[in-house]
C-alpha cells in the first residue's frame, strides 16, 4: 500500500486523486494547496486531511507524491520531496526552463527517489496499442511520423501569458510523442508558427497555429501540428508510416451513433477535450507509477524524459525566432 | 462484333444504348420506341437508325436486342425475337404474372436463343467483390443474410399502379440477390409490410415498408428490408455472416469529403439513386451479355433466374395477405 | 446512501458489486451466496460481509437487494426481498415462465417496493444517445428497426439446458430494446430459427441462429437478427428509420487503431463480450437505480417490462413452434 | 467539334486518347510518337492516323495537340505546336528546368493560343468538392493545410534517373495541390528528406521521403509529405483546418466490402496507383480542356500553374541541399 500526498487541488488534481483513491494499492493521505478551502473539498470528497508541505514531507508515512501545483512550483516541489525520500510523480513541465529542469532532475538522482513526469498520452489505450505494434515491429522501423495536437478553443489570455507558450505547453506532449513513437532522438527541428485564432495571442507574445518538422539520425522524419482552435473539438491523432504498413490512431468519438439524413451522414464529434479523451489515461498512468514503486522498478516517461522534451520546446522556439532549423 | 437493335429509349433505354456504343464488339444497330421522337434523339446519339419492330426482326443483320420498354410488353418482345433467332436482353421483370414469364422462357428454350435478364446489382463491383469472396469460402456457409433496399423517395403514382406493387417492382432485386448470395433456393417465405411514406400508396392497393424471411433447405436465414423513403439517399446495403466471419457491402458516398464541424463530423450522403448507385453495374451487365454471346455461352442471369425472382414475389404477396409464411 | 445487500456471487455478481461499492450514496453491506467461499471473496474485496438470505432480510439496516444469482432462484427472491420491504434490483429474466413473473410482479406491487429488472442495454452510452434522438423527433417516427445481437461463440452446453433457450435468454434483450425504441408494443410477431453453429445446441432442444419479425399497431416494423457465434467478437447494433432519416450505433471497437498493409486496411474488433461492452452500462443502470431510490422515483425498466420482453420471447417461441405468426 | 493530335503514345498517351475519343465535341485525329507500333496501336484503336509533327503542325484541320511524350520533348513540342497555332495540352512538366519552362510559356504568351498543364488531381471529383467547399467557405480561410501523397512502391531507378527527382517529379503535384487549396502563394519552403526505401535511390542522387513545410503571407501553413513506398497502395489525401471546422479528402477504396474476421475487421485497399484513382480525374481533366477550346476561354491550370509549381519543387531542392528555409 503505498501513501500518498498531493500538491495541487484543481482540474487536474481532482483527475489524480480520484484515481488515487480508487486504486487497491494506494492511499491518499494528505492534500496540500495554497486554496486550503480546494484542499478541504477535494480531501474531504476522499478521506483524506489536508495538510502542509512541510507536514507532509517530515511524515515518514507518506510513501509519494503527486505535484499537480502550478508550474512555477513544480521544480522547487520536486527537490524538495526527493530531499525528503518521497517518490515522485510531476505533472509535464518540471519547470519551463530546461536548465531548471536539469538541475532539479540530477538533485532527485543525488536523493536516488523515483520520478515520473506526466505525458499522459503514452498511457491513452489507443496510442499505447499503436506504439505496442510498432515496436512489434507489425509496419517495420518508421519512417514517417505524423502527430495532429488541436485543442478545442484557444487558452484564455491568463493562461497564455503564464504557459511558457505553445511549444512549451502544448506541443511538449506530442515532443514527448515523437521521441516514444520514433523511438530515438531528433537530431534537427524545424518550426514554423502563426497567430491566426487570436490576435490577442500573438500580442502576448505566443503563436497558436504552429508546425514542426523533426529529423531523426536513420532519416525517419517526424511532422507535428498544433492548432489552439479546432471547432468539432479536442482532434488528438497520430499516423506513422514504416516498409510494411501504416498505423494510425484516430479520435474518439463522444459515441457511435450515425445520423444519415438530408445533408449528410453526421458521426459524433470527438470527446471534447484533454479530461474525457484521457481519463482513461490518466488512470493507467497512475496505475503504472504505483505499480512500478510496488514493484521497485523505475516509471516511465522519467525525469529525463520531461527534460528532453523541454529542450525540443526550446529548440523549435530558437528555429521559430531564427528561422532556420535547429541542431539539437 | 455483335449488332443490337434496342426497345425502349427511355430512362433505362439511354443507360443501355450508350453502354452498347461504346462496347468495342458491339454495336447499336436500331431504335425501337412507340415515341419516335425518343427513338429519334437517343438514335442520333449513337449513329443509329429508327426502326420498327417488324423490320428489325426481320433483319438478319440484328444479332441480339435489348427490351428496355415498359413491362407489359416485355414478354410479347422476348418471344416475337426468340421466334426470330435473336439474343434477348430483357429488363426485369419478364412479366408481372409469373406464369406469363414461365410461358415466355419456355418459348425462348424452344427457339434456343440466349436470354438474360436485368438483374443489375449482380454486377455492381461492390456486391460481385462481396459474392466472389462468399463463393471463394471466406466466412465459411451463409447462416444469416440481411437485404437493406430504400429508395430516396416514393415513385410517382402513376408508375405505383402499373408497378406490380413494391414486391414485385422493388424487392424483386433482393429476391435475386438472397438467391444469388445464399447459394440455394428459399423454402418459405413471411412477408410483413406497412403503408408508412404515403397513404396514396396506400389508397392505390400497395405498401411502401415492408419486410420479409427467407428460409433455406440449409437452415440459412436471410431478412430483406424495402422502404420507398430513405432522405439520406438510395439506400443499398448487403451483409451476411458464416462460421468464419462476416462480409458487408456498404453504401457508396458520393464522394469521400468530410467536414468536421461544430454540430459533428459530416460525410457524403450515398449515390442518390440507381443511375448513378449501378452505372458501372449496367456497364458491366452489358460487357457480360456481349462477352457471352461472343463467347457462346450462357449469360446469367437467366430467364429462370427472373421466373424464380417473380415466384418469390407472388409467395410474398400470398403471405401478405393471408399473414402466414408460404412454403415454396 | 442506500444500503444494499447483494445475493449471487458469481461473474455478473462481482459487476454490480464494484459499481454499488464505488457509487457515493450507495454502501454495500452484504453478500449472500450458495457457494460461501465465493460469497467471502468478494465480501472482502468490497468491505461487506457474508450473510444467510434470512439475515439480509430481516435486517431493517439494509434497504435495498441486488438479485444476481442463478435464474431458478430470482422471483422467489424478489418476493421474499419485496415482502420484507426492500427495493429490488433483479438481473434479468425475473423468470423463464412468464406466468410465475407475472405472479412476481403481483406480489412486488402489493409490498409497494421498488423493482428494476437489468436490462442493461437501455443504459449503454451509444443506445441511450440513439433513443434520445430518437425520443426527440430527430428522424420523426420510427417506421423500420433492425437489431443485430450476435455472441461470439455459443454458451456451454450446460447453460444452454438451463437458459430458457435462445428467445428467453439472448434474444429477450432486444425484445427490450425493440419495446423501448418502438415506443409502442409489438401486436404481432413472427419466428423463424435454425441449428447451424452447435448441433449439440439442437439436440439440446434450442436454436442458435434467429430471425424475428415485429410488427406495431402504428404499422412499424422490427426485425431482429441473433447468431450465437460470430468469430469477430460481440456484435451488438441498432438501426432504425423515420421519415426524416435513419439513427445507427454501431459496435464499440477495441481502439480506433488501424493498421494499412498489403492484405488490407485493418481496424480492431468489437469489444470481446458482454462484460466489456457493456461496462458502462452496469455502471449507468446501477446509478440509475440507486438515483431513483433516493429521489423516490420510480426505476426504470421495471417489473412490468421484464413480463412483457417474457412474453415476446414465449410467443417466438410458440410463432417458431406453430410456424406461424402470433398475435400478442 | 475540336480536332485533337496527340504527342505520346504510352500508358498516359493511352488515357488522354481514349477521353479525347469518347468526347462528343471532340475527334482524335492523329497520333504522334518515336515508336510506330505504339502509335499505330493506339491510332487503329481509336479510327485515328499515324502522322509525323511536321505533318500535323501543318495541317490547319488539327485545332489541338496533347503532349503526353517524354518530359524532355515537352517545352519544345508546346512551342511548336503554339507556333503552328494550335491550343496546348502539356502533361506536367512543362519541363524539368524552370527557366525553359518560363521562355516555353512567353512563346506560348507570345502565340496568343490557350495552353493547359496536367495537374490531373485538381480535376479528381473529391478533391474538387473539397476544393469547392473550401471556396464556398465552409470552414473560413484555411490555416492549416496536409497534404499526403504516398506511391505504391518505388519506380524502377531509369524512371528515377530521367525524373528530374522526387520535388520534381512527385511532389510537384502537391506543389500545385497546396496552391490551389491555399488559394494564395507560399513564400516560404522548407525541406527535409532521406532515403529510406531503396538505397539505390540514393545512389541515384534522390530521395525517397520528404516532408515539406510551406508558409503564406497570410500566415497559413502547409505540411506535405511523400513516399515512395506504400505497401497499402497508393495513398492520397488532403486535410485542411479553418476558423468554422475542417475538410478532409480520404482515400477512395477498391469497394466498400469490408470482412469481419477472427483477426479484425478488414477494409479494401485504396485503389492501387494513378491510373485507376484519377481515371475520373482524367476524363474530367480533358472535358475542361474541350470545353475551354469550345466556349473560348482560357483552361486552368496553365502555364503559369505549372511554372508555379516548378519554382516550388527548385525551392524545396534548395532548402533541402542549403538545409535552410528558401524565400519564395
Amino acid at each position: 500500500m503505498i501513501s500518498f500526498c498531493q500538491f495541487g487541488a484543481g482540474r487536474i488534481g481532482a483527475i489524480h486523486a480520484e484515481n488515487i483513491a480508487r486504486h487497491p494499492d494506494a492511499r491518499l493521505h494528505a492534500i496540500v494547496d495554497v486554496d486550503p478551502a480546494a484542499a478541504e473539498r477535494l480531501a474531504s470528497r476522499h478521506g483524506a486531511v489536508v495538510a502542509t508541505q512541510a507536514e507532509v514531507l517530515a511524515d515518514p508515512a507518506i510513501d509519494a507524491v503527486v505535484i499537480a501545483s502550478s508550474t512555477d512550483t513544480h521544480a522547487e516541489l520536486v527537490e524538495a520531496a526527493a530531499r525528503a525520500g518521497k517518490a515522485v510523480f510531476c505533472e509535464k513541465p518540471l519547470d519551463l526552463d530546461r536548465r531548471r529542469a536539469e538541475a532539479c532532475i540530477a538533485v532527485v538522482a543525488e536523493c536516488g527517489v523515483p520520478l515520473m513526469v506526466g505525458f499522459n498520452r503514452r498511457f491513452d489505450p489507443h496510442f499505447a496499442r499503436l506504439e505496442r505494434q510498432l515496436r512489434d515491429g507489425r509496419i517495420g522501423r518508421p519512417e514517417l511520423l505524423s502527430i495532429t495536437s488541436r485543442d478545442p478553443s484557444p487558452p484564455p489570455l491568463a493562461y497564455v501569458r503564464v504557459s511558457g507558450g505553445l511549444f512549451r505547453d502544448m506541443m511538449i506532449h506530442d515532443f514527448d510523442m515523437a521521441r516514444w513513437l520514433l523511438g530515438e532522438e531528433p537530431v534537427e527541428i524545424y518550426a514554423a508558427a502563426s497567430v491566426l485564432t487570436d490576435p490577442a495571442i500573438g500580442e502576448a507574445g505566443d503563436v497558436d497555429t504552429a508546425v514542426v518538422i523533426l529529423h531523426t539520425r536513420s532519416g525517419a522524419l517526424c511532422q507535428i501540428s498544433n492548432s489552439r482552435r479546432a471547432v468539432y473539438g479536442y482532434d488528438q491523432r497520430v499516423e506513422t508510416l514504416g516498409s510494411k504498413g501504416a498505423l494510425k490512431a484516430d479520435n474518439v468519438a463522444e459515441s457511435t451513433v450515425v445520423f444519415a439524413g438530408a445533408d449528410g451522414i453526421v458521426g459524433d464529434k470527438p470527446l471534447p477535450f484533454f479530461l474525457e479523451r484521457y481519463a482513461e489515461a490518466y488512470r493507467r498512468e497512475l496505475d503504472h507509477f504505483v505499480d512500478a514503486l510496488t514493484r521497485g522498478t523505475p516509471p516511465a516517461p522519467g525525469g529525463d524524459d520531461g527534460v528532453k522534451a523541454l529542450a525540443l520546446a526550446e529548440a523549435a522556439l530558437q528555429s521559430l525566432e531564427t528561422r532556420r532549423p535547429v541542431a539539437l
